[in-house]
């Protein structure tokens, strides 16, 4: 029985994606082989690359002068990858610090540029630092910002203004596909698959044209992000059956209604969630209301001697992967394009029965 | 209906591993979920990754004092990690030139080392240099060398003698796990996985423990042997499912009797489909006998004007990516450990046919 998994990442797929790929596991569209047993340079694997590329930029509505490239390495490799590829050794990179994940970003890019730390949110992470107030510096090479952190469950809900030339980055690993994103205001984004695009082990870089070609000496071939746009992110072999099923997902994406559809889901089921736990006093979610994440929702019990017991009691009601980051404890809901609004409503059912019960 | 797929890479898998992943998509052991979805920190991620972990150790016979790596970014990424982790900037490196994936990987090394290539084959690859002429540097950091060119079809039939204290690195993409191999002649060896081992979107890399932790400023934090050692290999989100067919690789290779079985096998495959070559004057293959590759099979038409019907022929009997690297042309049969004896027989047997009606 298939249960409602609220994984942070890598996190629940679609069923029918699952489906699709359980049935062409063994024969693809009559090739005889798997995906997985398909040389990248042959027809039916060029043609699947080329296919979800082509999904991808349809549903983001990627502007023909980025490029989009299908990487390895997850978003950790682009913490390094970033600074190697638009920032010069001796050049200053604004970070702002939201949360755990925009810290490691800032920690490997100190590797390889001056990084001057915009604003920080400091721990708790609960908040987002209002823009009036980061310290910016002039003809920084990139400003990046991590627009949802996974784990404090803290989101922008909106998009840094960029100062003249300084290219917008961001690491849109658990928000990328969620709903409709202007990406003409961004430099680079990146994602690694793992929440919303698919199987982890691949990473998605979009970039804008003009700022590839000039990766410093010393970064690796597959981290130059020159060399792998003109091989097609092909310049060595790429991680063939991650590519496709992260085009199923683009192509289940396309059937839902596109990003327009899904980002109206995703508000309705972080509404529900947020209003059950706003509407008692046994849970409780600690991040100021005008950056709860839409994705992650963590939420703590007032008796948290209750917490195994929360979590073992709704493992048996089929609601799993409910734990909260071992770095916070508590509890944590991933809603990504995936859980459906019934795992949604189970949920608050769960919560509230449990409440009854316990409170 | 499944074809005979003698792919370099991407390469056939077993057809029982494909089923048993196709089995578990939507619900692996009653979690509920697939492998696709699971955090990697769980308990049923880090059982699979454990076992995958324990059955390669055994298989290989890998010595207690070497870590085993999951890793991304292929052996393409390798090819700078291993200078960056194994030598200072300022030293120098032994490699041994064979082939088109031994030239990529010196290609690399020279960006961040002094790279001495102590023997060249020279092109057209078709022979092993005999190391009595090798140039070698006292002292160098370590040798490397390509023990199969899956291109040239070219395999060294020895392992290099060390000299001292000079660690050997082997890129071991197309022939590990074919049959057994002493890791202990090894410094470190790696290979992609989309050859022998799974999916492609892996690497694996083994590693004698006194050479890491001096990897050098400035090496990405996914490419730090000693810190992925320290987080087994889960310094980030690792290819999960990758690993996880990996895996089921391990046991079908448990099964069939393990490295010694298979190396029987594959030679047996090998030497049939040599001689079938041998025996003809349809057919040639450039290579001298003594460096003559068991995986990776090339061989040329006497009449190249036939290339073309009979790879459309023998599609139409099954058996498909038989077209020779773009940078060699003719055929090339890859003979991995998926291809089963039934394989090579189909393609003899088609060889013979194809020769009778056009010699």
């Amino acid at each position: 029985m298939r249960v409602f998994n609220f994984s942070a990442g890598p996190a629940a797929l679609p069923l029918e994606v699952l489906e699709q790929a359980r049935d062409e596991m063994l024969d693809w569209h009559g090739t005889g082989m798997s995906v997985m047993e398909m040389s990248h340079r042959g027809k039916a694997f060029v043609s699947i690359a080329a296919q979800a590329e082509a999904d991808l930029r349809e549903l983001l509505q990627v502007p023909a002068n980025y490029k989009v490239l299908f990487l390895q390495g997850g978003a950790t490799a682009q913490f390094a990858a970033i600074p190697m590829n638009l920032a010069a050794p001796d050049s200053s990179v604004d970070y702002v610090h939201t949360g755990a994940w925009s810290k490691k970003a800032i920690s490997e890019a100190k590797r390889y540029a001056n990084v001057n730390v915009a604003a920080n949110a400091g721990e708790p992470y609960a908040s987002i630092p209002a823009q009036n107030g980061w310290q910016r510096t002039a003809n920084a090479a990139y400003l990046h910002y991590t627009p949802n952190e996974t784990i404090g469950g803290v989101e922008f809900h909106f998009i840094p203004d960029t100062t003249g030339e300084v290219p917008l980055v961001a690491d849109l690993s658990s928000t990328i596909l969620s709903r409709p994103l202007d990406v003409s205001k961004f430099g680079l984004i990146y994602a690694g698959a793992q929440k919303n695009i698919g199987p982890a082990g691949l990473a998605l870089v979009i970039v804008r044209e003009d700022l590839i070609g000039r990766a410093r000496a010393g970064t690796p071939a597959i981290m130059d992000y020159a060399a792998m746009a003109k091989d097609g992110s092909m310049l060595n072999t790429p991680p063939t059956y991650a590519w496709y099923v992260a085009g199923l997902v683009f192509q289940w994406l396309k059937r839902q209604g596109g990003l327009e559809a899904m980002g109206k889901l995703n508000q309705a089921k972080a509404t529900k969630l947020y209003e059950a736990i706003d509407g008692s006093s046994f849970y409780a979610n600690p991040v100021a209301k005008d950056a709860r994440s839409r994705m992650n929702v963590p939420f703590t019990l007032a008796r948290p001697e209750l917490d195994k017991t929360f979590i073992a009691e709704a493992k048996e009601a089929g609601l799993v992967t409910l734990e909260g980051h071992r770095s916070v404890g508590g509890m944590r809901a991933s809603l990504y394009n995936a859980m459906p609004m019934e795992g949604v409503d189970a949920l608050v059912g769960f919560m509230r029965e449990f409440e009854r019960r316990h409170a």
